[in-house]
């Protein structure tokens, strides 16, 4: 049997939704529930870009999913599949460990996967993997990166820079908390958190480029300035073991990015019932900065002015990513 | 601005709709049509594999589009919009043409780009392009690959084998007629005619890989026997003019692929309603075979018996595709 076809009757093995028709049609078919939206998103993920060469397959394949239930996770929606665009890479075994992680992300995710697409890639070029995430949101209920205004209070969920460290480890072959290591490995997209959150949110993004730029482009999408203040934002006791918690090490956590952590905007009427919607999710929420009239992003750190710094987070077509 | 930026600036001139927000949301939001199921394809095209690295940029982007679009037109569905993986490649003026056969793509089948991700290649890889398809069609009506009976007809729209001679005048530059390239670089969807076939077929796909072996999969599918009749296998006059009509240039075009044709299973008795339903759209419709029970594919040609060629169409690892 070849290569591809082993792949895809390995794929038959995590396709058993009925909306998957068995990965034999030529597209999927589901039923979206009465009156909701459907929220789609696709991201790609390159060897040797997006991540290390060295890095485990079945943590590609965790991190793939991953990224893409975040973006669902910022406006709100409940996944309902996923399409994977896989090109195949020429080491079989790379591939049957890449399907394991990604039998263990739909797992815990309890999402389907529902079709996509195998090909493969002349020798020897690096591998791209693409997936399509599909959820779905109550009519109206998404909310956008744009809807923030004057007042909100800005927050963010969990904590933030564990990735950014876990980058170093792996890339550096650092010792460090294996916490560290696995944010950037296996993050957990916040799903539930989005969810709850949604509904009381006037803008709600992801943190995947690094905290400031992710806030920067929130605050410009809504034609606001947004003030961060840099002691508020939330440090793992890993990430300060590791890094400290010093004012360099505060701007390298807010600017690391693939945090996949919610950032959301709130009127600040909505701190009571945010802090309790959360709380029986285990998850922390921190309120990090204030919307006001204006533009640009702005910093303050313990009371005083900071200038923001040269590089907030990860750009398109900058070369500072793995 | 970097080259992916100004990538992204590009789209976002031809990702107008408002379920897109302006390529600036981490994913589009739309509303399906009430009581609509949705329908889903994911195809990716990989420069070396699926198309020539000398086809035009213009027509790569037409085709992804198409090929991903005739997956939903199989179904029976209406596009509703599409999202774009893009690996860019390094060259600006290949990345602006493509930008530009989207664009022509978009409009000429009416379908909005909704979002998607852009990503860098390391240097010199060959390029990778995804495309998810969504559309939306009447609950229940979505026809399967696997739902052909004992006693249907199978028939086929429009004619099968220009693009394979239009492949083979694009790879050996040999002089043809230019509709037989047009076919290779430019498929047509049948997305109007999947919309009117879909309530009377039993099965339906589209023709990708070649004629016999899609025909195979839908029998195999169906767990039904198909008997192809060769010679009713409708060829265009440039295919005639080009290749001639003797049992081994039918035999190559049934078995040659890239047709984006709907082959579908019909009772017998819907021969007239498909007739009118086809007839103003302009499209002709073919009576090719008809399914049986048993297993497996048989042919005849003139009357007589045929053995089935040893390659049916493009199998995933079969290195027979350009």
């Amino acid at each position: 049997m070849s290569a591809e076809r082993d792949f895809i009757q390995q794929l038959r093995g995590i396709a058993r939704h009925p909306a998957a028709r068995g990965l034999l049609d030529d597209a999927a078919v589901i039923a979206p529930p009465p009156g909701a939206e459907i929220v789609l998103t696709h991201d790609m993920l390159v060897e040797g870009i997006h991540y290390l060469p060295g890095d485990p397959a079945e943590d590609v394949a965790w991190k793939l999913v991953a990224v893409n239930l975040s973006d669902l996770a910022a406006k709100g929606a409940t996944p309902t599949g996923l399409l994977l665009g896989y090109a195949l890479a020429e080491d079989p075994h790379w591939n049957r460990r890449f399907v394991a992680g990604l039998a263990e992300a739909v797992a815990a995710f309890d999402v389907p996967l529902l079709g996509g697409d195998t090909v493969r890639m002349p020798a020897g070029a690096p591998r791209a993997l693409g997936l399509t995430a599909i959820g779905s949101v109550a009519a109206g209920a998404a909310p956008s990166r744009s809807g923030a205004r004057p007042g909100d209070i800005l927050w963010v969920t969990g904590t933030i820079g564990d990735a950014g460290a876990g980058l170093r480890i792996a890339a550096g072959a650092l010792a460090g908390p294996p916490g560290l290591l696995a944010a950037y490995r296996r993050p957990v997209p916040r799903i539930a958190a989005g969810c709850r959150i949604a509904p009381l949110a006037h803008a709600m993004a992801d943190v995947s480029d690094g905290l400031l730029i992710d806030a920067a482009r929130m605050a410009a999408a809504s034609a606001c300035h947004v003030a961060i203040d840099l002691d508020a934002v939330p440090l793992s006791a890993d990430l300060r073991a590791f890094a400290g918690e010093d004012r360099a090490a505060r701007l390298a956590a807010a600017t690391a990015g693939d945090d996949y952590e919610l950032l959301f905007a709130a009127p600040q009427g909505a701190r009571a019932a945010l802090l309790s919607l959360c709380q029986p999710l285990g998850l922390t929420v921190s309120a990090i900065g204030r919307f006001a009239i204006g533009e640009g992003l702005s910093i303050t750190d313990c009371g005083g002015p900071l200038p923001p710094p040269e590089r907030l987070g990860y750009e398109h077509g900058a070369p500072d990513h793995p």
